[in-house]
C-alpha cells in the first residue's frame, strides 16, 4: 500500500463544546506528534492568533490560518445548515479538501452538519448508498469498530452490509497483518433472530469475502468476539451514548468509593500508579475521532465534549485516514462487492 | 389500592444455566423473606425433593411440587416450543396461572418462549396491541424501568405509547408517591429528530397525562433523567446487553488491576468494605426480573444466567406484582388511554 508521507489537515477550530482554546493546542501537540503533517486552522484569527504566541517555530511554520467569520452552533437547524456558505469554519474547512488544499477535515460541530455539509462539499463516492459515522470503542480485545453510529435511522439490507464493507476496510488500513472480523448486531445469535433487515443483510455478507462472524449481540462489542460490529444508525446511537453514560457512572460511583472513608482513601493512594494507567488504557479520549465514511474525502468527527487529548487524537486519526488513502480504498471495495452483487 | 396479603407462585426450576439446585433454594429463600408467598415448584421431583432435604418445616409447608418430566431448552426452535404441552414445566407453570391456582409465575427460560407461551397461556389483556419486555437498571438516580428489551423487534408509534403506559404503571404500582417519569430514546433530544415512529410516538405522548420529559438520549438511561426509558425492542436488547458486556468488562479490569501490584493489593484490602458496599449497590442480581407486561397474568423472566440470590429477586418481584394486581391496572390504564385517543 503506497502511503503519502506528508498531508494537509484542515481544523474547524470552532466545533465542539470549547472552540480555539482547546483545537488549536491540541493542533499543536497533532504536529508535534506527528512530523508529516501541516494543519490549516479554519476560523476567527482574533481568537486564533493569540493561542498561537508561544509555539515552537518549527511546528508555528506547519500551521496556516485560513479565516472564516461564522461558526455553525451545535443547535442549527438542517435548513440553516444547508444554507451555511465558506464564511463558515466548518463549510470553510471542507471546501478546503474539495480544493485539493487539504486532504482530510476533522471538526467536533453537530453530526448533521458534517453530514449534510460532507455529502454537498465531498460527495458520495460512487457505488455508496449512505455514508456511515464510524467509532471505535476500547474492549477485552484491544478495541472494536463500530457502525452506523446514528447517520442512517432507517437502512435497509444493502446498506448494512455497504457498511461492514466500509468499516473493515478502515479496520484493515489501520491494521494491515489481518482481515478485520466483522459481527453484525442482533438479538441472538441464531440464523432466523431478528427483523428482516437484518436477516437479510446476514445473508448478502455470509455471501461475501469478508470475515464474517456471523450475528452478535451487544455484550460481543465489549467482550471481543469481533473486530468490527455493524448495526443501523438508531441502536447504534443508542448503545454509543448508554455506553457513555454507563462508564461514566460507574467510574463516579468508583470514585466516591475510594473517597468514601478513611481506609478507602488510603487504599486508593496506594493502588493510584495502578489505577490511572487502566483509567489510560480505557480512557474515551484514546479513542476519539469517528470517520464519515463513503464520502469522497477524509472527514473525522471529534466528540462535542473533546478535550486536548481527544482532539488530537482524532486529528491523528484524519491524518492516518488520509495518509491510508481510506477514500480510496472504500471506493474500490465498493465497487468490488457491487460487481459481485450483480453477477 | 387493595394489596392481596398472600399469594402463590409458580416456578419453573428448569429455566435458566443452573436449574434447580439454583432456583430451588432461591425459592426457599423469597419464602422467608416473604412470609405471605407460597410457591408451587414446577418441574423433575427426582431432582426438586433432594434439595428440600434440609429446609425448615415452616418454610417447606408453603412449598408445593408440581410433577413435570421435559424442558424447553434455551435453543429451541419456535415452532417446539409452540408444540410444548403440559409435561413441559414452563407451560406448567402457565397453566397453573390461568387455572388460578398461582397468581404469579417465574422462569429462567428463552425469551421466545416466555412470550410465546405466555401469549398462548394467559392471553393478551384486552386493547394491548403487543406485550413488552421491561427491566431495572441501577443508576445515578437509584433505578431507572426500561422497555422493550427484545419482544418487539418492530413497532409502530401506538405501541411504543402503550410501552409508556404500562412501564409507568409498574413503576407506581412500586412507588405509589408520585408518578413515573417518562422519556423515550431517540439520537437527539429535539423535536423533529429521529424517524417517523418515534417522533408520531412523542406527540401521542405530549397529548397523555403522563409525566412525559420527552425525547431522551441514550447517556440519560444511567444519569437519572427519568424513571422509565421507552424504545423499540431490537435497540432495547442492543442497549441491554452491551450495557451488561460494558459493565462486566469494567468491573473486570477494577478487579486485575487492584490485583496487579503488591501495593494496589494493599490498597483494595483497605478499600475493600467500601468496594464492596458498591458492587452490591450496583450488582445486576439485585434488579433481576423481568416481566412481561400485557399479559392477562404475571409472568417474570428471570436471567438466564442468574444465581440464587437474582432468582430470589425474581420471585419475590413477580410476587409484589402480583400483591399489587399489576395486570388489572395495565387494563384499566390502557383502557383508559385508548378512549382517550379515540375520542
Amino acid at each position: 500500500m503506497n502511503l503519502d508521507k506528508s498531508s494537509t489537515l484542515a481544523l474547524d477550530v470552532h466545533g465542539g463544546d470549547h472552540g480555539p482554546k482547546v483545537t488549536v493546542p491540541a493542533a499543536v501537540d497533532a504536529l508535534a506528534e506527528s512530523p508529516g503533517l501541516r494543519i490549516i486552522l479554519v476560523g476567527r484569527p482574533d481568537e486564533i492568533e493569540p493561542l498561537l504566541a508561544g509555539v515552537d517555530a518549527g511546528l508555528r511554520d506547519r500551521l496556516v490560518i485560513e479565516a472564516t467569520s461564522e461558526v455553525i452552533t451545535s443547535d442549527a437547524r438542517p435548513r440553516a445548515i444547508l444554507r451555511a456558505g465558506p464564511e463558515f469554519s466548518l463549510y470553510r474547512a471542507l471546501q478546503l479538501v474539495h480544493e485539493g488544499r487539504a486532504q482530510s477535515c476533522v471538526s467536533a460541530g453537530n453530526t448533521v452538519a458534517l453530514m449534510a455539509l460532507g455529502v454537498k462539499l465531498l460527495g458520495v463516492l460512487p457505488g455508496v448508498s449512505r455514508p456511515a459515522l464510524m467509532s471505535q470503542f476500547p474492549n477485552a480485545a484491544g478495541t472494536v469498530g463500530m457502525l452506523d453510529l446514528g447517520a442512517n435511522l432507517n437502512v435497509d439490507a444493502r446498506q448494512l452490509a455497504q457498511f461492514a464493507f466500509m468499516g473493515a476496510e478502515v479496520r484493515r488500513a489501520a491494521h494491515p497483518e489481518r482481515p478485520a472480523s466483522v459481527g453484525l448486531l442482533n438479538v441472538g445469535h441464531e440464523d432466523g433472530k431478528g427483523h428482516a433487515v437484518v436477516r437479510e443483510a446476514h445473508e448478502l455478507l455470509k455471501a461475501s469475502d469478508l470475515d464474517y462472524r456471523g450475528f452478535i449481540e451487544g455484550h460481543d462489542i465489549f467482550e471481543g468476539t469481533v473486530d468490527l460490529a455493524v448495526c443501523d444508525g438508531f441502536a447504534g446511537n443508542l448503545v454509543l451514548k448508554s455506553s457513555e453514560g454507563l462508564a461514566a457512572m460507574l467510574f463516579g460511583e468508583f470514585r466516591k468509593t475510594l473517597e468514601s472513608t478513611w481506609r478507602s482513601r488510603l487504599g486508593a493512594l496506594l493502588a493510584k500508579p495502578a489505577l490511572k494507567a487502566m483509567v489510560e488504557r480505557l480512557d474515551p479520549a484514546k479513542h476519539n475521532g469517528a470517520p464519515l465514511l463513503g464520502l469522497n474525502g477524509v472527514l473525522v468527527k471529534s466528540h462535542g465534549r473533546s478535550g486536548r487529548l481527544a482532539t488530537t487524537q482524532a486529528i491523528l486519526e484524519a491524518g492516518q485516514e488520509a495518509q491510508h488513502h481510506v477514500p480510496d480504498r472504500i471506493e474500490a471495495v465498493i465497487k468490488k462487492h457491487e460487481r459481485e452483487t450483480a453477477s
